[in-house]
């Protein structure tokens, strides 16, 4: 997806929240806000907008010292997350149609975005969004897709929504290979927030090699490349992934909570749909 | 009031909005938006909002080329207004406190602000300001003052706004001089727009000789700024001029909706509440 005019606004408020985060010193978030502003200009409207979150997230951290802001949020997250798995699996279990109940509950996981939102409710937006019907819903190519597939790459977003996925993964019998971030940016998880959550008992955990909030091909590692251009089965979650992604070919599956108006627009869907989408549709 | 650390992304917001309005070229958006993001740098914290917000909206005009994006929407506020006229007339008509009424109804048209709003429902808005309780009701000492008062000095806010005002005006059997911008700025109200709303009938129009969306006296006319200084009993319509005198002595009264968080803090009230608010209170 490309970067919009609303984009620009919503990177500074992005980098006011993390740099709160980071730090109560007025002077150094005011700093951040002045280095942001002068970062716009050099914003192309024709990158994505992870391109542009991946530098104005580093600034946060070089201005306020803070390499990893949102570190305790993410291990918070995680906890919630695993406090609600029993009662995740229960739903699904009792579920006639369990791998669209497990689709429904990975999506829900993705509230859990602290680069979209300040604050949520995590047990009320998960049971708002397992009510809700989808915007877009490719459930039959999704599962006709995942019949002829050997192997499934599980491109995973937030730390937290880790545990959401492996009810998904839990689901899926076929061998998953789990993506992360190779190093810290806004909440999205790293390797170590999927073991936390449980995912290397049931996958195999990858980094895509990428910092960037989602996974902008250009900057991931040969081997992920490789690895993704070798896919038969890609689903991809959350709306970073989504953002780097939704231009490129393969056979991805987009699972997201649709939080800003931008991507709503994009998608043409509205803010608070939720979405299962085959590429290209 | 000193300007927050929230204010920058607003004012980024307020750009986007205002250009917009002003053309449909993405690129000179965008070179607006490039623009007041280096202008940030710029702006101190102990500055007011208003200062900067000229500055903002100057940079718009300046890289649009529309010296007034809002020409046309304030035209239409002031005769959706007029169209309320009689109504808000009969409401007052009918109520057991006549100036309170008039109050009233002069807060709920400060809804009428596209800095604070993209959109609102005019009608609606009015009827819910209508029924709201006061967070701040420093109506005796209004009363007070009034009584004692020679001559009042009413500084509007918004086009549009103005009708509301007038209502008000015509409860008070004092002479009344009513102030407005001296050049365009937002849809803050010029003397055109005051002759539009039938305020020249009642009062004395003049203009504290500032483009600024609120009266920063520094910005004033010497004329303006002796008026005020003479004064011992003025009204202070809206959010701008509550940012642009709220440390300025004076026997001001603050008759304002509150249309942003930044705002409702300062107070000490919540967003969206509706404030009769002597000075030094």
């Amino acid at each position: 997806m490309r970067t919009y005019l609303d984009c620009l606004p919503c990177f500074l408020n992005q980098a006011l929240r993390a740099a709160r985060i980071a730090t109560t010193d007025e002077k150094k978030i005011k700093k951040v806000l002045d280095e942001v502003g002068m970062m716009l200009k050099d914003i192309p409207l024709n990158s994505t907008p992870p391109e542009s979150g991946r530098l104005i997230y580093r600034k946060v951290s070089e201005v306020t010292g803070d390499p990893d802001p949102y570190e305790e949020i993410k291990k918070e997250s995680t906890q919630k997350a695993l406090s609600l798995y029993p009662y995740l699996k229960r739903l699904v279990a009792k579920s006639s149609d369990k791998l669209l109940k497990a689709i429904r509950i990975a999506i829900a996981g993705n509230v859990i975005d602290y680069g979209a939102y300040e604050n949520f409710d995590l047990s009320l937006e998960v049971n708002e969004v397992l009510k809700k019907n989808f915007a877009v819903f490719d459930y039959s190519k999704f599962k006709h897709g995942l019949d002829k597939a050997r192997e499934i790459l599980y491109i995973g977003d937030n730390a937290g929504e880790c545990v959401f996925d492996r009810i998904l993964i839990e689901e899926i019998s076929k061998p998953v290979t789990y993506v992360v971030r190779e190093a810290p940016i806004i909440n999205d998880a790293t390797y170590e927030d999927a073991v936390q959550a449980g995912i290397d008992s049931i996958a195999t955990i990858i980094s895509s090699g990428t910092d960037a909030p989602g996974t902008i091909l250009e900057t991931c590692s040969a081997e992920f490349k490789k690895m993704y251009q070798n896919s038969n089965f890609i689903i991809s979650k959350g709306q970073g992934n989504y953002e780097a992604l939704s231009y490129e070919i393969g056979p991805i599956f987009f699972l997201l909570k649709v939080k800003c108006q931008v991507i709503a627009n994009d998608i043409d869907v509205d803010e608070g749909d939720i979405i299962l989408k085959a590429n290209g549709n």
